[in-house]
């Protein structure tokens, strides 16, 4: 097959380096200082790299910070709807976070728009690297092992899920919040001790390091007046945060929001994610 | 608060010495043989035992095998209709597994109806449980430990995970399948193998052990044909079972169909989680 | 190679099946019930079966309970001397659990003896399937899951070790007790509470489950008086056990004293692990 | 009691809250950096620190690099000998890493000297915390999830133990080397992959990250040759360490020599089993 691979950081660069080894033909536009071997053909131009492609490949997430395709390995900027309009109408477009406009579009130029971020797969694996990340991060601030520490997870999703189960397989004790009575079954199943999102107060003293994973305004000031002077507070939610942070700031809570961990903690790993869960739409598509 | 605890097994009776240890008062009926303690009133009509209760608890499932009240500690069959009929309109009616007629029965005679099986947290208790169950028959009928062993759970709903992770705590060597790249991603970060339910021929020889956990025909006469000779095959599915047991028997294949474990191995459990649960419905309605 | 099997029970006669799906020659004697596959060749006398074998293996135990073979599959009795002197000089004979005279005959005789019972990857085994044994009659006599349960396991040698990080994965609140400081501060490394032996006194009446691994007498009737009415008791240590079983009938106290139980709940695992441990000694004896 | 603490680095100024925080009088000389709350005396000289004290705690190691006490946090430099003539004769003096000649004059002195390193609850705790530590550096160093990783743990001694358990519960790939069958065994029935140490030829292309716990030159230049290129290779022996570095240097291998971890990651969990050990070698010197 071929592919073409337009922007992105060095998890797509990746990405076009397993494509190659895995067989297939890749194109790549706006990647210019990723690790471009000498099997991946880097195009002048956006028609270039998507002429004749069989599935075009768009970054995590698709747009950058200022509006632009989300391309920190080339010098230039472009605009979404310049890419877009270079592809055949009819071809597969796989990209990440898909914001309502650029699907909008996509589907009008005819193209069959594919969010892969929404895919369980990937959302998955997201969990895991970003729980790796977070355990890193809480050896790295703490002066205490993990083991025997005391640590709330606030959050039962599938970050949640994931970093309860490894801080307890590495010895620490425990707690996760959640809203619902089934969620705190699955919780003490376990073998963590649930709580209730909603009446963590009186019990924040307990912990030596709180992990919010939920992405709403849960670490208040009211909550967190409530911490040990020593304790660590992680948010891992995504914006806008899950911590009143200028209050954070107020009380000198040693407080850290930790943002876009997997790319940064295993690009090589989110690489090959992105292949596979790829790979899976191909192939989901392909059915009648 | 007063309980009218209306039939049900040994799981139900032990409910009743529950909630009278947590001081509430219980008033039973058709639960005879039960180890009525003395703090348990047992009364001589379900009239009496409604008479005044704040919430009424029916059996799990609410009905027997023959249509009417399950209540296997009773010499006496009683209708549900009658039952239904000596409540007082507005009382909360407790029970496991509402059949749509005695939903609508008790609806229309104005008491507030809840299915306590449909909770989560009870539903995670069967798992855990029937996970266990399982598990003691696998060492019970296979002549070689779990650990090393190579067992294949089919599905990865909540037993499916319950079990197979629980049989990758003991050291076996085990492969769920489930038939979405999701559950797939969860399934390998879980550390189990993944197949896909739809695809298992080719693989289903490799196995000392099949576990079905889906309630639908997965397990027919051409790939029973592919188990080895001394492969167990146990089928954890309600009816009507997920495995051709004509077939098995035809084929000589090991097979078993477990039905209705936790109550089996854990009623002590089972009643404990009834009460949790009955408190948790008690806790919502009472929230405005 | 040659291998003479002589005596033993279910675990021997599949040692044999596996020593020649192996591609070894195996000639039995005192096996007759085993299922005597067509490859394998059953001797007429002792002699027959020993002569020319490169490894003669006797079964374990080697002595049974009157001071003959250990021989349960055959309607015979033999003289250990008797198969003892039928074997060549400077022949190796692998036996489990060799007593000290039968040891001393061998050494005379001019054979090689190597107890297997002896070999850590044996009793790794063991512990295992013994751990799993347990494990499988907790589940059968409590009326209450696993999971949840206070479990104390008393002895922290390898069954300790494995039966508590099995039931501690199995979601049971798991209490080990042990003598000194540094298996207490592994008990606690594994996530169980650590206590001591030597003051279990106080602490008993918390444990739904007690189950002994020491074989000395720690369960005496002071202690045995502190349990709970429903606990289990569960001595898993050889003769002459840990617990005082007249005190424990005179008290009541729900007691099992479970003995041999690899080769009762895997037969197939245990013949697999003494052939794995044959050829480990063998191995060991080819080097200079 | 009354504790004299001399020397030392963060851990035993943490010791010395700890000591105080459990109602005991503290008085510390060369400490002086360290968090001095008000409740510790800081002695002006060894004498008076040690003056009526019934147990006197030297740092870990108790020498420094130079030969002199080991007081990182102290500006001056002191002879252990001086430090060892101002205590009275009789009293307990406990040391980490007590030098033969260290020990010899102690009790030469009358002194009761006891090395609490070697106690084995201290050593579980470092075992810990460097597997924490290396956990640490294997997430930050390498660009995969250690989820997924092939990872070789060479050694399986306490720190092979506890880092080969915990990797395996984060779902890495692990294999484990060790030397003898019983060891072996132990590997795999804690769910990894059993390797010969010293025949690991061959098979070393297979890993993503090798770690060293052996202090013994097991990763020789030909060892280091199959390494494939982009693996992460970790020694956490004490010295003279594991592996050729010059040879790891020549062939660009990534090597990291990891040592101290404990003291790094973890010093306030040090300071805790510091003080833990002692309260046991304590609690040992008052039986009779």
């Amino acid at each position: 097959m071929k592919f073409a691979v337009i922007g992105g950081d060095m998890r797509i660069a990746r990405l076009c380096s397993l494509l190659v080894s895995d067989g297939h033909d890749v194109c790549s536009f706006a990647l210019d200082k990723g690790e471009c071997s000498r099997d991946i053909y880097c195009a002048g131009s956006p028609e270039e790299a998507a002429w004749g492609a069989d599935c075009v490949v768009l970054p995590l997430p698709v747009m950058g910070q200022r509006g632009f395709l989300n391309s920190p390995l080339s010098a230039g900027e472009y605009e979404i709807k310049e890419i877009l309009e270079t592809i055949e109408p009819g071809t597969l477009v796989c990209g990440g976070i898909l914001e309502p406009e650029t699907l909008a579009l996509g589907e009008q130029l005819g193209l069959r728009m594919v969010d892969y971020f929404k895919r369980e797969e990937l959302a998955v694996f997201n969990a895991v690297a970003t729980a790796e990340g977070a355990i890193g991060i809480i050896m790295q601030e703490t002066p205490v092992t993990i083991w025997g520490s005391r640590i709330l997870v606030i959050g039962y999703g599938r970050l949640g899920k994931m970093l309860s189960s490894r801080l307890h397989a590495l010895g620490a004790k425990v707690s996760v919040s959640a809203r619902n009575p089934g969620d705190m079954a699955w919780i003490t199943a376990g073998g963590c001790s649930a709580l209730d999102t909603r009446a963590l107060e009186g019990h924040l003293s307990d912990f030596d390091v709180v992990v919010n994973t939920v992405p709403a305004l849960v670490l208040t000031e009211e909550r967190l007046m409530e911490l040990r002077d020593d304790a660590l507070c992680l948010d891992l939610a995504s914006k806008p945060g899950g911590m009143d942070f200028a209050a954070a700031s107020r009380l000198g809570v040693r407080a850290i929001w930790a943002l876009s961990l997997p790319g940064e903690v295993a690009p090589e790993s989110a690489g090959a994610i992105i292949r596979d869960t790829i790979y899976n739409i191909l192939e989901e598509q392909e059915e009648p």
